[in-house]
């Protein structure tokens, strides 16, 4: 659809403004567009006003820096959370996919990004001097990194363990090595090599 | 992502709106209100207006209801385009997917669907009377079928040439055969067929 003459300049803006979104091409664009188009007016508004309603009242937690409702996010507020151990991601989809697990009873801390020269990101622009701030108060015995396992987690998993080697707490990070349901022939050397250095013992229960 | 729970309700509600979309599920969502939320406010703002002002304002054609910002589409209020060919289609993408061909120069009628009988849309749920009153006033020539090659396609060219049988009009439809870049031995028995019924004169200019 190259060198479309759109019959309508608004319909063009609406398709321009889907077509900026990550993953969404021009057509995919035109058909989301015409698919609201369909929909009642009561539709189109609650679906535009969501996201400015969401962009103009979004908090972030002063804890955590997990997005909230609240000056204080649900989990940092929770009574029955864990406050000795808090565990340190690179984002919000993060925080929500570990939650997912219902494995997991401490705190977070979203570092808001990870270190990462290439694209201009360094400690400054992560939420890491408040980390360093939220250890330093004692409460937290254990410092979980749950960053990606690339170079640039690996770089931002270093730099805070020397920031916070000072301190008397715990530091861990999640066990690496073949996923459930891996094929063990498709597993990658590196992995794979982990794998046996940490294995663990033999459970049948 | 199955059982989330959003720490933010505001979150949870742009990214329900968002999951309703055609071929959007809860992790695109996610992703897409997330990219948003990084974007500044006037540009969160630009895109949830676009697509309310555009239900709010938009118009179609009073001839071929073909969307518009007008009364008359630019299609139809062109002087440069033909008015004795009208093309029969069934929604505004497959006009842009012909005019983008830039082969045709005629006029449009968009019925807003085809006929449908599971789907419960008949022939008074289309733009039908509306192409039969504008063919009624003698100035179209010729009426191409422009509809899907399925049964609902088909019965509704059928429907539409039988309200049309007494007028002095010349019905089309568009050429079935083997498509550009195809290889044969790929193509069904039913296309392959066709085009060797339908056969061309070769020409080598």
């Amino acid at each position: 659809m190259a060198n479309v003459q759109y019959p309508s300049i608004l319909l063009e803006k609406a398709v321009n403004e889907f077509a900026k979104l990550p993953g969404i091409g021009n057509k995919t664009a035109m058909r989301l567009v015409l698919h609201l188009l369909r929909q009642d007016t009561a539709t189109v508004e609650a679906f535009g006003n969501s996201i400015i309603k969401l962009k103009h009242d979004v908090k972030y937690c002063r804890v955590c820096h997990n997005i909230s409702d609240t000056e204080t996010c649900n989990i940092c507020s929770n009574p029955r959370r864990d406050p000795s151990t808090v565990c340190v991601v690179e984002n919000i989809r993060d925080v929500l996919a570990i939650e997912a697990t219902q494995q997991y009873n401490g705190l977070y801390h979203v570092l808001g990004g990870i270190i990462s020269p290439m694209d201009g990101i360094g400690p400054k622009n992560l939420e890491i001097d408040s980390l360093v701030e939220r250890i330093s108060q004692g409460e937290v015995k254990e410092v979980i990194f749950a960053l990606s396992t690339t170079m640039e987690g690996d770089t931002t998993s270093f730099y805070i363990s020397r920031r916070l080697k000072d301190y008397p707490v715990k530091l861990s990070v999640l066990a690496r090595g073949v996923s459930v349901g891996d094929e063990l022939e498709y597993t990658d050397e590196v992995t794979l090599g982990r794998s046996i250095i940490n294995r663990t013992p033999y459970a049948t229960s």
